[in-house]
């Protein structure tokens, strides 16, 4: 398995996490770097998913991850094999990532020759949710298996989130999960909420979140 | 569906939550009254395996249980249909429960006439494992689709759980789920955690777990 650094991140001495986040958001603009901030339970599927979407984006975006966890670093492992620049985060047990931990995460990636950074967040509905790490978007993944019903018990999170995935789609015929009520919910939380459901195993779905992707981050360079 | 008492739940003033939490569960030892703490992710199948083991239990165990949630009362609802003593905790967006919040929970339940309470965390495998509840055991559902290497990068919680409950068995052949990597892995964390795999869907497995606690409640009331 490849080598990956693994930066221990500490929480931000900063009591306005927003102006924080403010800041790093206008110098992101500034170089045209777009940031995304990827949240989700618990094993929803996001490292498979980056894993897919680096691949889609392969030749026309330079990415890099920065992979939050609180102790492990089999997802940074796991990203660095795709050949994308990764970086674990330790978040010595800290339930989510802030804007200056996030400010730390970037600079041990040194971003420079980068277009896109996803920073895979800390697997937790509530928390992250919270704080705005200074991304540009927030997207959260919500899969199958844990039920359409999320975003009735889990607002903020659905109401942060620009981007809604649905992942594990190929196991719809084992839950009981319907698609038409869970955007329903999620709409309720954010009208303006786009949703895109995929199956990050076999691939299904993922080259229309690569193309958003692509296309968010073409503007955010624009309209530098 | 059954009206459910919603109760809005306060974070402790006490600064030091484990004291708190042993002077709750003396209490609970004097009364005989067994609470179990259960834990998960979201979607994992909390209130499936509730209503599950509280049919199991039926004409045993007096039952009550706390719902804990940040802002709906569908699972609540869920757990009165059964017949069993319910309650809703609202956290009011707080990410856990302490000490004093449980003890706030217990006594709206009015739990005189009960042997068992099962508190229904909020679901998230990072900030509940921090703080004892002053329940008698920790117990914390796993479900198939999050993978079994989740005692890798949530320790903690694997950590203070007695009892891992591994949920959605039916589902094995769809995911790549290795349950015997999965008790490595949880043995790793705590090497006298008991694993229970259920299909709290189609009851499967259930009436181990209903075994198991019928067993505690009866010690806890014998060594009162």
């Amino acid at each position: 398995m490849d080598q990956v650094r693994i930066l221990e991140v500490k929480q931000s001495v900063f009591a306005n996490n927003d102006a924080q986040a403010q800041k790093l958001r206008a110098e992101l603009k500034e170089k045209g770097l777009y940031l995304l901030n990827l949240m989700s339970s618990p094993g929803s599927g996001k490292t498979t998913t980056l894993t897919r979407l680096i691949e889609a984006l392969k030749g026309t975006l330079r990415i890099g991850v920065m992979e939050a966890d609180i102790d492990s670093d089999v997802d940074a492992a796991a990203i660095a094999a795709t050949g994308a620049k990764a970086i674990q985060l330790h978040t010595g047990g800290m339930c989510h990532l802030d804007a200056a931990m996030t400010r730390q995460g970037l600079e041990g990636l040194s971003p420079d020759e980068l277009d896109l950074v996803v920073l895979e967040n800390v697997g937790n509905l509530v928390c992250p949710a919270e704080f705005d790490t200074g991304a540009v978007k927030n997207a959260m993944i919500l899969s199958v298996p844990e039920g359409h019903d999320k975003p009735l018990k889990y607002p903020l999170m659905f109401q942060v989130c620009d981007v809604v995935i649905v992942n594990k789609i190929d196991v719809m015929p084992y839950f009981d999960f319907d698609m038409e009520k869970c955007a329903e919910y999620v709409h309720m939380r954010n009208p303006k909420a786009r949703i895109f459901p995929i199956c990050a195993k076999t691939g299904e779905g993922v080259q229309a979140v690569a193309d958003w992707l692509r296309q968010e981050t073409a503007q955010w360079k624009e309209n530098r």
